[in-house]
């Protein structure tokens, strides 16, 4: 079968030819439908982030996938059903965090991630997995199953904040995404259609006419472009914010943001940036993070409980949203399209098999 | 009556005479028994904080009080009845914050502190208060009802700690408390014996023989130097901790604290420093947030539901902390002692009639 994988070093993906895998005892054969591409791969193929499976010369790529059942090979899946692959795998048999359910909050050592560390991912014509890590979709939602692993990723973070806000009444009114890549737009679409939020705001460095920006407007959120209004002046121009997303690795950004709060607001961080040293008021920091009763939470990865949620809230999406969202999806003789970046490009993916 | 006040500027507080206070509608008159010195009443005093109430040329010090209901009034305590007065009092009427039982997430200029922002303290023979702000406490702990409010804030912080762990399983083992002045010992206790965490650790910079290192010795906890173990440093000296409570008011403790957390683990500050520029890494602590989601919390002030577990919490402190915690009560005539500082003296009150 026909995978899309990188070599270290080598800077872009590449077809080649794999065994088709055969199903252990617990595990399902599934038919791969679409695999989206973000950010991550993009980290993986330039080197920056993952690495090989132990023994192997190369990683196949891809870790937003739905794919079709095709061997449900004894478990409690049925051959047809559609599911989406969470991405967490326990590297040596099982632990703890994988039994209680929460690979996502597991520490380094203790999880391998398909497609990213340790494990090949799900841009191959079939891939197997254990039953327990398929999430079941619906047919019609399938065609953007896709999207599921990366809204996962927001329903963790949401969750984590509004934990994080619980010992008191909290109602957020006013929410900012931080970065207008495929990531920050979802969230922001969340954010209107799901957690109906009065007041959005979107972060960007972009200049119009982009389809990026094109797509805030449509949800009706207030663009914020960072070159005009650095985070810490958001209060200011805007107003001050409740909740704070940020995805763009940016690290002034992740520590403006709790200029950006509101007081008993919440910052919660998903951008994973290189080191950066610079200088700080450490003291105004500390004292707005005490004296407003303010939080800056971290959050990476999500779990199969989030995973559900996903579907859920993509159901909610609206389809004017998806359809801008998705610039392109590749059939294998021209998967590099969709490795491709420039402005036009939101979100991508590639397809294995037609649906 | 005699009360304890400070004039703005004059840096030292005196007795003066005031018209002892008659209940309003729905108030007590309140017999003074005891009041805390703390941190922030040294604050005040300097000048540095907080502010006297309109129209007065002084401010009446003193927030950690217990005292005796003189006069019910027709509310609902008794008279003989022994009570802690909460400290946030709403400046107009009422507010939202204060009508849902959270005046501790009020914002700037929804608030008033008894003794500290605009409103005068409890350090006079007599005071009165609405009955919803005097939480009844037993004749056994009355003489240590001035330790109340302390626990309170510690309280409030570790309740939000919590919250923001909830959303996962999350059983911490080890903590530390950063600063061993005598609101990081009463949370050190707690830590010990309410929270039965595993293994704990107070940071500071004393050399022995000192007062405050052998309760952490006694305690059986582990006393961290900072002056050898900087913040950044704990998890390779000693280990990753799971919660870090920071109570130093010190900038470059509260970044560092990012450092010192384990993987999934909470920094709660309640330190309230002045403006400090230096360098951090920012990439690094932005990386460390969301890679191991780590939590940063805020907290300042606390409830009437954090008092009412504040009592509990000190009914399960041994009487040894407390008799080592607590190095001086002093009647109105040496009340000057209460406000010395050295490194012999950990906690005092002044004792406004006896018990």
């Amino acid at each position: 079968m026909k995978a899309i994988a990188v070599e270290p070093g080598a800077g872009e993906p590449v077809i080649v030819e794999r065994p088709r895998p055969e199903p252990a005892s617990g595990e399902a054969l599934v038919r791969t439908l679409r695999v989206g591409v973000d950010g991550t791969d993009h980290e993986v193929i330039a080197g920056h982030h993952g690495n090989v499976p132990d023994g192997d010369d190369r990683l196949v790529l891809g870790h937003e996938a739905v794919g079709v059942v095709e061997d449900a090979n004894g478990t409690n899946l049925t051959e047809g059903q559609y599911v989406v692959p969470t991405v967490r795998r326990p590297p040596n048999g099982t632990n703890e965090y994988f039994e209680r359910g929460e690979p996502d909050m597991a520490p380094d050592g203790k999880y391998l991630e398909r497609g990213i560390v340790g494990a090949h991912g799900f841009m191959s014509e079939y891939f197997t997995s254990p039953a327990e890590y398929l999430v079941p979709i619906s047919e019609e939602l399938a065609p953007l199953g896709f999207l599921v692993e990366p809204i996962s990723i927001s329903e963790k973070a949401i969750e984590h904040a509004v934990a994080s806000r619980s010992a008191f009444e909290w109602e957020p009114e006013s929410a900012i995404v931080l970065g207008n890549g495929s990531l920050g737009l979802v969230t922001l679409a969340m954010f209107e259609h799901v957690l109906d939020i009065d007041r959005t705001y979107c972060l960007g460095r972009r200049d119009r006419p982009d389809p990026t920006l094109d797509i805030i407007d449509e949800l009706g959120s207030t663009y914020v472009d960072s070159r005009e209004t650095p985070v810490s002046e958001i209060p200011a121009a805007y107003e001050p914010i409740d909740l704070v997303y940020e995805a763009t690795g940016y690290a002034k950004h992740a520590v403006e943001t709790v200029d950006a709060l509101a007081p008993n607001g919440v910052g919660v961080l998903l951008g994973v940036p290189e080191p950066w040293e610079f200088e700080i008021d450490g003291g105004k920091l500390h004292r707005e993070l005490v004296l407003h009763n303010k939080a800056l939470l971290g959050t990476v990865n999500s779990h199969r409980g989030h995973f559900e949620s996903a579907i859920d809230s993509l159901d909610q999406l609206p389809g004017w949203f998806t359809d801008d969202l998705v610039t392109g999806v590749y059939g294998l003789d021209e998967f590099q399209a969709a490795f491709e970046r420039d402005d036009e490009i939101v979100k991508t993916a590639v397809e294995f098999a037609s649906i």
